[in-house]
């Protein structure tokens, strides 16, 4: 059996584990911060670092290459980094400069296309011939695999389902464009509802979970305050619910796929998301396209990232996964 | 060189001709109304009668199968349409029913997945690898055409880009869901925009187009008057190109093709439609997505669902088109 070197680059955490080729095995998951203030270099150092301390745990092993989730636009073709806002790259040629540095070959996809791979190889999409996937966290990402294949489009962008407009006079978002779902849905959207709704006086109990100041207010925190029974919060979950509804089941119409996966810290919300968000694509989308779809949560927490860059590589290399 | 015949099922009209195995030629163009209220009988000898007519203008060529476009929702692989409301159809075997008549083995699509393989194979999106296109008439229909084959989903029912959700608290669709861009940028919902700014005594010719029966505005009425300089029409089709430009760019960000291809009677409006739509699209979708795609009128006017019906036929069958 071989061994693939896995690596999820986020702006927050890189993290790197050894995956076997036939997706059974996962070892040496290691985690260290991105520090992306420190310039593309010293990230470099750092993701060699963790990829050598993965490959030590695995000691033995055939390790045959590495995948790389990185953060885009990028080229898969010539393994460079186009333009990462998050991490201040810019024309960085990531996957040769790794390559040089461990003397293995390397393969690069992005981030989401990694992540919802690694739920179509491994996780909760596994073995689904038409599979759309969110990564909800920061912005909104996604990824489309089709008959086992990672959907790439003409120039590697496609699968930007964060930037699918909902409502096209509505909020402006980061990209530019009015009424992004990611305006909405992604994790400072949802704390930024929730925020905006505050007015002094109101019944709820979200600024205790900050010392009363809004400012800190995340998604994770409403998310614990509608677990807590917080029925304002409970209402901004539901909100989410709907406006990513609105995108499923554009989705579903668009795509009909067997699964749609929802990935990130949003799964968090569990069934007081699922549920609404199940419904509200009932309400919209096709019978048909619904009825042999499943919305699900990832499966993969923290590693989906890992073993689609692992699968990626495998996929590139030896043609399966 | 072996010929299909290809048969576009409307609900207007039914239009047949004999198309080359390699495209190069269309034999025996012919068309006759629908009359769908006849039934599905009669509509079906009607269909035979067309067929057999566009084949005796091809006498002595061989004559391998058939392709048949129809409305859906329909299964392409038991060759019946489950449902058709403006045909009135039911769970209707159209495709042995029609090789039962004939005595030629036939493949069944639906109608906007062949106009737009038939764009793919022969017309506006030649050769390029990632299509997607819209088809705009009484109702907006979709199709995706990758590496050549039709995108179909799950179950067929895949492309159905006119209820992507533009608004999610827009107007209602009659699909059900509200803001569909269909809602919006349909022939009737052109025409619908169009009656409800008209306020007595505005500064628009549209009333003496059809004398002053507003009920007889027609998306075509709209063109007309904008291109003889009405200037509330011409808004008019601002207005859609922007809502049209909503659509597109969430297209090119999910799909990143190189060619989006627009079909059907709103091609009329030419440049007054494509120019503000595609500087909408510059405006909303991500760049390096916008550099690499062609946003372009369907070139097979009145005869894309017929070569795209015989390609559907050609593909099934010998695996090429």
């Amino acid at each position: 059996m071989r061994y693939v070197v896995g690596i999820d680059i986020g702006g927050t955490n890189i993290v790197a584990g050894t995956v076997a080729e036939d997706g059974s095995e996962l070892l040496g998951l290691v985690s260290e911060p991105t520090f992306s203030e420190q310039g593309a270099d010293a990230v470099l150092t750092r993701i060699v670092k963790l990829t050598r301390a993965s490959m030590a745990t695995a000691r033995g092993k055939e390790i045959a290459g590495v995948g790389i989730g990185s953060p885009g636009p990028l080229d898969t073709k010539t393994g460079v980094v186009l333009l990462t806002p998050n991490l201040g790259w810019t024309n960085f040629p990531l996957r040769d400069r790794l390559t040089q540095a461990l003397g293995l070959p390397a393969a690069l996809d992005n981030d989401a296309n990694c992540a919802i791979f690694g739920e179509w190889w491994r996780g909760a999409a596994r073995g689904a011939d038409h599979v759309v996937g969110l990564t909800i966290g920061t912005g909104i990402g996604g990824g489309i695999v089709l008959g086992g294949e990672v959907y790439r489009g003409a120039s590697d962008i496609a699968g930007e389902i964060g930037h699918m407009t909902i409502d096209s006079t509505g909020r402006l978002c980061k990209c530019g464009n009015y009424g992004c779902l990611e305006a909405y849905a992604s994790g400072p959207a949802i704390a930024a509802r929730a925020v905006e709704g505050i007015r002094p006086g109101a019944d709820t109990s979200l600024p205790k979970y900050v010392n009363g100041d809004l400012s800190k207010i995340t998604a994770q925190v409403v998310y614990e305050a509608a677990h807590d029974g917080d029925e304002y919060a409970r209402e901004v979950v539901k909100d989410t619910a709907k406006f990513l509804g609105a995108g499923v089941a554009s989705i579903i119409n668009i795509f009909n796929p067997e699964v749609v996966v929802v990935c990130g810290g949003v799964t968090l919300a569990g069934d007081r998301l699922f549920e609404p968000l199940r419904a509200e694509v009932r309400r919209r989308a096709f019978k048909p396209a619904v009825e042999v779809c499943r919305i699900v949560p990832g499966e993969l927490t923290g590693t989906a990232g890992v073993y689609g860059a692992a699968a990626v590589f495998i996929k590139h290399t030896w043609g399966h996964a």
